[in-house]
């Protein structure tokens, strides 16, 4: 299938007329009702956190739900007041006047149960704990299904029957993906970016690995850290420098890194920074282990691990679309070596063999998984294309 | 470049009368003069192991060298008596009847210095000290060049001016390199697999997260673990299935494991094992954590990492070659995403610009870099021919 031609002009014109959203407010739901999870066990209540752009249209068809990866959250777009520098990660695609127009659309960003930023997770009261203590390593082991089930309750709370669109890239487009399959009748359109059908042996570990380096790190204490007033920061950090290596492609580190050294001689050293690169990895694993909670790691790489759609139908993917009823939108890029090309073409195929309506981008860019994160034009133009059609479609 | 095609015949004629090695036995050599390293720094005194297979000709024509890689040694051939299980890491290379045949050459094995299996290391009292403690971190950083100096110091012992030839895969293709580019009249021939000009920056970043987790191991000590009577095993551990990852193709590693699960049901944990994947990978880093040396690893995943002849040429490969005079038989593999082939490419045009004799094979294999450690009949057809040239030459 041929990569996406550059388009015509250097950008759409409506985007001309794009502008910031004003500031944005984090709210949340509480659900009394236990939320049965895939694993047999359930969650006896819990908080989803939640933000929305734009405005529900009168006939409420307008929704497209955001779907985070690994380290996001519901803060998909905008701003906090008094925080200029706080975007949200998909600030450049969600907003008015870019690609998914807050103008036409009303976008819900859900954290997902078992993350660490607002939702219940490991670091909330165990409700079966005599004392309340935190969840830590015994919050349950939750999968994207579960997630995409949470979703939904969070949408009929809102009032929400049917998506006009699902929308997610990586762990979030396993989600659009799980949204087609589980909750057909919901949604028009889904649209997944840079994702798989599951897990590769590679993909799986490279999670393992950062696990091990978390779970082994002495500050870890069984998962039950917090008692303990410590963090297993050492593991996060390398879990974190594991999977900045895997999202950005090798071309993309050396076109930007290279073999640059920090200091014009070598300072002959095993242990400290001689390379640009090892000064970006350490920086990065320190802000992630300042902020991320090491049992929410375990849990979300362990959801990406067991998603496998195709595993209840005996290996056939085509078998598990067999229920979906939407129009499709996938895209992946060309030098994303954690979930390449050939997985999304595994997907467009598997739709096709159930007759289904997609269409696939394969975008030629040469910064990895990452890509999926910036404002690359041709992709950009892929996206607003087709949102264009979906508010078409409804009349927003 | 084309992939070299499968042997007509299923094997050479010669290989039918490959047999085994008698037991072999380490030899060391202790060098009180001190060797002068590139950093500046100098090993004050030094005890090399070795081993040679074969014997010297009455010329001393036909020896020829094999350098290790990462984790290797000088045990390159045969087992050890009463130890049948205990061959060399290159013995289906090295034997008589072999591609590189005991009955025609002298081969030798060095274990290099800053190794820890039986030349001078880490692990070794440092003679700086007045109490005699060993190096440990204070091993001084040892490179390519170093090793291939103190090489060349132990060939001079055993009487030999001129090698037939110098052979290395990964880290030992450098050091062949090395040779070829440091002692131009001492060999005749360079035999360089799967390696590359210098590390990638993605290259390096897998050395720098491993080099972390052993650095931040709380049992690292500093590096003066010994002292303390423990071993940074968790930081070994994580740094071999780092390691390991980057040596298998996805697609091995696919084929080989998939997502096959060690139970017919999942059991929905974070910690416990679920995939076979993660069992190897583990079982893996656990031997590793068994035998090697924490400051070994530090040491040598930093010679890679300087590695890079051409920096001393304003980024030239082509005229670091410049004093070049041997024959190079140069090998990569298809699925190595280590040092792929475009890597190998880059040492043969810096060849070729230089006029120097140089074969090319790009092997069609499906394991990655692990690739040139293993049998694969057109792999081994290459350097059974290479080196049957080579002793036709010499006349042995």
């Amino acid at each position: 299938m041929p990569a996406v031609p550059a388009p015509a002009a250097a950008a759409p014109p409506s985007r001309s007329s794009a502008a910031a959203l004003g500031p944005v407010t984090p709210q949340s739901m509480d659900f009394d009702e236990p939320l049965p999870l895939r694993s047999g066990a359930s969650l006896r209540r819990y908080r989803l956190a939640y933000e929305t752009y734009g405005e529900l249209n009168a006939a409420r068809s307008n929704a497209v739900l955001v779907c985070h990866a690994l380290n996001a959250s519901h803060h998909v777009a905008g701003t906090y007041a008094g925080q200029p520098k706080s975007e949200g990660w998909w600030d450049n695609l969600v907003g008015p006047g870019k690609p998914l127009d807050t103008r036409r659309f009303f976008v819900i960003g859900v954290n997902n149960p078992g993350s660490c930023f607002g939702s219940t997770g490991p670091m909330d009261a165990n409700p079966d704990d005599p004392e309340g203590r935190p969840y830590g390593a015994d919050f349950p082991v939750v999968q994207v299904e579960d997630w995409v089930d949470a979703q939904a309750r969070l949408l009929d709370r809102l009032g929400i029957g049917r998506l006009a669109a699902v929308l997610g890239g990586s762990l979030g487009g396993m989600q659009a993906l799980g949204w087609a399959m589980r909750h057909p009748e919901r949604l028009g359109h889904c649209i997944a970016v840079a994702t798989a059908p599951n897990l590769s042996a590679q993909n799986i570990a490279f999670n393992e690995v950062a696990r091990r380096a978390i779970v082994t790190d002495p500050d870890f204490h069984g998962g039950h850290f917090y008692a303990h007033g410590v963090v297993p920061r050492r593991g996060l950090r390398v879990a974190r420098m594991i999977g900045h290596i895997t999202y950005l492609s090798d071309d993309a580190m050396e076109a930007k890194f290279g073999r640059d050294m920090i200091a014009a001689a070598p300072r002959y050293s095993t242990q400290e920074i001689e390379f640009q690169i090892e000064s970006y990895l350490r920086h990065q694993g320190d802000k992630f282990s300042d902020y991320f909670d090491a049992n929410t790691y375990l849990l979300i790489t362990r959801a990406l691990d067991y998603f496998d759609p195709a595993r209840a139908h005996g290996g056939s993917l085509t078998a598990a679309f067999a229920s979906a009823r939407c129009r499709f939108q996938i895209v992946s890029f060309t030098t994303d070596w954690r979930f390449s090309p050939q997985r999304s073409r595994e997907i467009v195929k598997a739709l096709l063999d159930n007759r289904l309506a997609v269409s696939y981008a394969e975008i030629d860019a040469p910064h990895g998984h990452d890509a999926f994160l910036l404002d690359d034009p041709r992709y950009h133009a892929v996206l607003r294309a087709y949102f264009d059609r979906v508010g078409q479609e409804i009349g927003a």
